[in-house]
């Protein structure tokens, strides 16, 4: 299971949070985290992951593995851009949205397009998302989804 | 100057009326239409554009040429899928969105992203789209956005 | 009919000639240029089929339309870098590789690869590229191409 | 140490052996394997890295993880096609090519312009590359690069 987390690169502490919460609880599940690899709710979401035990992928957008956060264990180059956003989202099983600005909003737009779940917390409001209002009602989604309760 | 129209690939009578009234203007203007390449909101686009003689560029998520609609000057193929998106908004120096579901979703974040004045006709409600009507409405906005008068 | 002309971005006067009358070939028939879009063979060859009033697709590695040689009249931007290689031999119904060095040699592999007639000028030894010692050569080479009597 | 393998998806059980016997000292050294992931000389390295205990990064032409032959730890979709080539070179720091057709041969390319080291066993007999009779070459000319004393 590959599950993306997704969220801008600056952050609050109070996003950061939730944010290493939910890389935990992936971790926890045995799951692989994928981001965009940078900081921000892609720093935390990495962190969190990893020290719960995650293999945490980081999806660059520039050139240089060094641009990856301290947490992600495979930094994976592109040189693409902005292009990169729609590779984090196919790399995905399942995604999980979290605050985030036009970056995001991008891969929301991908997530729908392509089909695959998203959970989103405190993030863009639009239809198709499955919200929720922090970590722990996140897993709670993200359980459902993986039961097939609450496919889209 | 490259004018990018995006909309969805299917399309109401009503608003392929009105992607072909700016497809037109954008002929009148002297500028260049860059979209998509396919049907719905692209093709009316591409339609308008082209009879008002303008060259229309139509960058496409497949492999072959012949899958653009008949109104595109020049075909670029990409073999990207969705990720082309990227690339329909980095070839415009002003977007504009009519309609549209997900697809047209990512490239509006795309042009926000990349800081490009984004004019919106009855598309998704994101803030940072300047708003018009209808074509006409458009056109007007578009001219404030040349002009400096409107920029981001 | 796109003909894509690959080769280096630096080029001795000679082999510059070469491509400006390669390019020149292109317009008199009424083919479409397609190049990497800056210097040396690339604007050599743009110069002479804009001259004979050839369309000038120039596929840019950047995200920067001025980084376009002046004779391109269609700059297509891709911020992709060494990727946008793949997409100027997808965008060509024929090749005509003229000196060059590892970027034209990537070309020549995709030209091979997607099964692409290509005829080489004073370029790489590779076994599948038809060979022609100069411009004229070079396009009685294109003419038996088109008449499908020395398909690959 | 990321380690990219490059070779065709078909090959000779001979060619098979040979890479197989690489991937198994890539993965006694510790280091990352990458390869397109697919079969021929890619599952043959993958794995004998894998069997010896290395991470193995598989970056697919397509967008299905399953695609990826059965010894790769980490699949990465791009649906990018032979685009695809310049991700998996930019995702090593050296290059081995084993045997290959002209798909390998842009990988080749690649190499050379990005200026990373590439061992050849059984390849193109492109300049620059450093070549190597069978496995154990390949590992001492490896050695030698990383030692800095082989470097282009």
């Amino acid at each position: 299971m590959h599950i993306a987390v997704i969220g801008g690169h600056n952050c609050s502490p109070e996003i950061a949070k939730i944010a290493e919460e939910v890389g935990r609880e992936i971790g926890r599940r045995g799951a692989t985290l994928v981001c965009g690899g940078l900081g921000g709710v892609m720093k935390a979401a990495s962190k969190g992951a990893k020290e719960a035990g995650s293999a945490t992928i980081g999806i660059l957008p520039g050139n240089n593995k060094s641009d990856a956060n301290p947490y992600i264990s495979i930094p994976i180059v592109t040189g693409m851009g902005y292009a990169r956003n729609s590779l984090v989202i196919k790399n995905a099983d399942v995604v999980i949205a979290i605050d985030g600005k036009e970056g995001t909003l991008s891969e929301i737009a991908f997530a729908l397009q392509m089909n695959k779940p998203i959970i989103g917390i405190q993030t863009w409001g639009i239809n198709g998302i499955i919200k929720a209002k922090d970590a722990r009602e996140a897993m709670d989604r993200l359980t459902e989804v993986e039961n097939g309760r609450s496919r889209r």
